[in-house]
């Protein structure tokens, strides 16, 4: 444990209630309370079926008993009951569970009993607030736990459960440590500056530095990946109308296409659809302006319609090839490249090549960002398919190696990366140490941003610990 | 336990999973499974924290672990796992139950998990089928958990709870017992009619089945009541226009007025308002039709509207006693009566009656079925809320005496009631034993329906044990 860690805050200490389970009526609810005292508030309210005394209620087991209004002497409910004891318990308090009968009067009852006994109702998130405060998970987990119940597929679930486990919190505890190590020494050398020590090897040190900032780098691009996990993907497809859209998403989705919602976008001219595919939420972006794109004025808005969906990752552009000679869809590719300018994410899909003659899928064959499909025949859909998935780094995703989701984490890796940087420029530039000390503390305040667990008082914390000069 | 139980049904240890806790995201969802080597099947899928051997694991302990998948071999989520071992969990079987993250994703995939395992999806009421078949608790007792999961107010909350308790189901136990052991007696006197023996003593007979019959009426009596706490006391208002209903509305109902739901009715003419008072649900049904009286049309309205509404228990149809006279009153108040021939119901509310006159007060003061108040002084409202409690025999609800709430129940206690009337009827008619006691088995059936466990075993299984007989 850290031996600066922050005093237990008293109203830290109070006692919590909260409804754990989803609202509404169901076979069962469950209500946890957390907080000091909340094992003797029970003594009042509970009483065991088998007449036991509440003494000899252990910890961790499940008891049932009658759950009892303290005034009028009338039972609540029949319930499960459940004590955790402190620190082992998901907040590291005293805590308590209580499995009701899912009626929301019932639920309404205990919650306002235990009310009434001094108990107040937490606030969102509270519980994973304290069990953080509590030393029982480093902000990241904390922020993992939401994630998790928040997620919706596979690989958002993935990532979430990556994160819970702690895998990631401890790729950045080892960071934070081999940075806190160096950071120790040079601050020691400051100490000692009149003697003209160097405790930190200086080869040593820009060879950390130089793998710490790869490492944070590498950590920084997973998060176009991440972000594409948690947000899905924004895929926008546009081409002349009858080219095939409505085609190629059943050919591409299949009877596995599951359309969760179908919503109006920001503005009339899109609409979005976000459909599950391999554990990956895809948003399609239909966009009504881009259909027209031979009209000078229709693509005034392409490039207003592609201005809002500026975020999108790929753009499919699908083209008809029947009825159309290469020359043809040259010209078109050509009008699309110079109006919207997005080369690497455009994706030209000739559709219907099925059906075209040889020389042209001879042309088009091995051009970058062409691909020849047939939607209606589900010819190379999955090629293209592959090709979406490449574009967002999706193809290889490794989920037992860390990817940052959350933009605060990205946030923090690029200031302690670019903290990073300082340093090794710094030490190039052979500047003093009070400036390479003051820019790794940087980076260590970012890095531990994210743990949410480090201070300047980290670095002393370590110093005094590793040393004992006892001055 | 009854000999004659029947056997287990091997269909009826499979085992089942559902989720337990309401459909939805929240932190916490609780999944059960129930059934015959459901702790086996865990011990492939769950690893605890801390290392130990499943084996270590105690019944009605939590324990902390991961679920994993059982072919990638990759985790679903950490979760708290209790196991329950048959005898002495709520299904009488071998349970167990999850509370995992409460992600929708993750509480399908342990679902599915546990059904690729072999668990089968578990059918509505499932669990409570298997407490009930494996002696857990009558059918009474059964019936009282889903009363209690849909219980919205407190009067339904207390009479599901006295039912779930069992105060209900050892009442209606004693009186069957009483019968049971009547009927074994005059049973055995047909055994050895030869013989011209009288075991059962036919004063204490009479006197007992007199006494039971009383019960029984007691009961069916409650179901008024039952009625109204389970379904809500059905009110209509109805009056002139500005005769004060909304006024009224809020006087009796005040800042403690809660509309759950205003819905129209089952015609465009009926609109229904559910309040709750005290605990009791209303049922405020305003019909249009019953607005204009005076209108030999709009009087056809009013009938028709009254017989859809025919359910209702009172009606209050409310008066302005200004710019009316004793006689334009008594006028109105004949009329009404003539076309909806509902004495008993209706309450005449004399309203605005602060501003009449002392003669006109006089003249209306005490008579039977008439009140006068001032909705907007709040004048007599309370005495008008009693009126309508009285009218539900609500106002001297016990609710530590057993009310009927279930319409098979009144059904089954009905034809019991009818029985014992015959057994009655053929004992002062002298009748012969074996009709005697062919109508006590009727009565006794119908009992037992309402518990669920008794048959014509019952009685012969009384015999065998009682006397011994060893024949």
């Amino acid at each position: 444990m850290n031996i600066f860690a922050r005093p237990m805050n008293s109203s830290l200490e109070e006692p919590i209630v909260a409804l754990a389970t989803a609202q509404g009526q169901a076979a069962i609810a469950l209500i946890r309370v957390s907080g000091k005292d909340c094992h003797t508030l029970i003594e009042n309210i509970f009483r065991q079926k088998n007449g036991k005394p509440l003494s000899s209620i252990k910890r961790n087991r499940m008891y049932y008993g009658d759950l009892m209004h303290t005034q009028s002497n009338t039972m609540v409910d029949e319930v499960m009951l459940c004590a955790y004891q402190a620190p082992y318990s998901y907040t590291g308090q005293d805590m308590l569970e209580i499995s009701c009968h899912g009626s929301l009067f019932i639920q309404q009852q205990i919650i306002q009993l235990l009310i009434s006994l001094g108990v107040r109702h937490a606030q969102p998130g509270e519980f994973t607030m304290r069990a953080y405060l509590n030393g029982k998970m480093d902000l990241s987990r904390a922020e993992a736990v939401a994630d998790l119940i928040a997620s919706e597929n596979e690989s958002q679930h993935k990532v979430a459960l990556h994160h819970l486990k702690g895998d990631y919190a401890s790729e950045i505890l080892k960071l934070k440590d081999k940075l806190i190590e160096f950071a120790s020494l040079i601050e020691l050398e400051n100490d000692f500056s009149e003697e003209d020590v160097e405790f930190a090897d200086r080869t040593q040190l820009v060879k950390v530095l130089s793998e710490s900032k790869m490492h944070l780098n590498t950590l920084l691009q997973s998060f176009a990946t991440g972000q594409a996990i948690k947000e899905g993907i924004p895929v926008v497809i546009a081409g002349k109308p009858n080219a095939g859209k409505s085609t190629l998403l059943n050919a591409l989705f299949g009877d596995e296409r599951a359309i969760v919602s179908s919503i109006a976008g920001t503005t009339r001219d899109t609409i979005e659809e976000k459909i599950h595919l391999k554990g990956i939420q895809f948003r399609f972006i239909d966009t009504a302006g881009l259909r027209e794109t031979n009209d000078e004025v229709e693509m005034i808005g392409v490039k207003r319609a592609l201005q809002k969906i500026d975020e999108a990752a790929v753009l499919l552009y699908l083209i008809d090839v029947l009825g159309n000679d290469v020359e043809a869809i040259h010209q078109e590719m050509d009008e699309v490249r110079e109006r919207l300018g997005k080369m690497d994410e455009i994706i030209f899909v000739l559709n219907k090549s099925d059906k075209a003659n040889e020389k042209l899928l001879a042309h088009f064959e091995n051009k970058t960002g062409v691909l020849c499909i047939s939607a209606k025949e589900q010819w190379k859909t999955d090629e293209l398919l592959e090709m979406i998935f490449d574009k967002n780094g999706l193809s290889a995703v490794n989920y037992n190696q860390s990817i940052v989701i959350n933009a605060r984490h990205y946030d923090a890796l690029e200031k302690a990366s670019n903290a990073l940087k300082h340093v090794l420029h710094s030490i190039e530039q052979k500047k003093s140490n009070d400036l390479i000390a003051l820019d790794l503390r940087h980076a260590l305040m970012h890095v531990g941003e994210i743990s949410g667990g480090i201070t300047h008082e980290d670095v002393l914390s370590s110093i005094f610990s590793r040393f004992c000069i006892g001055k």
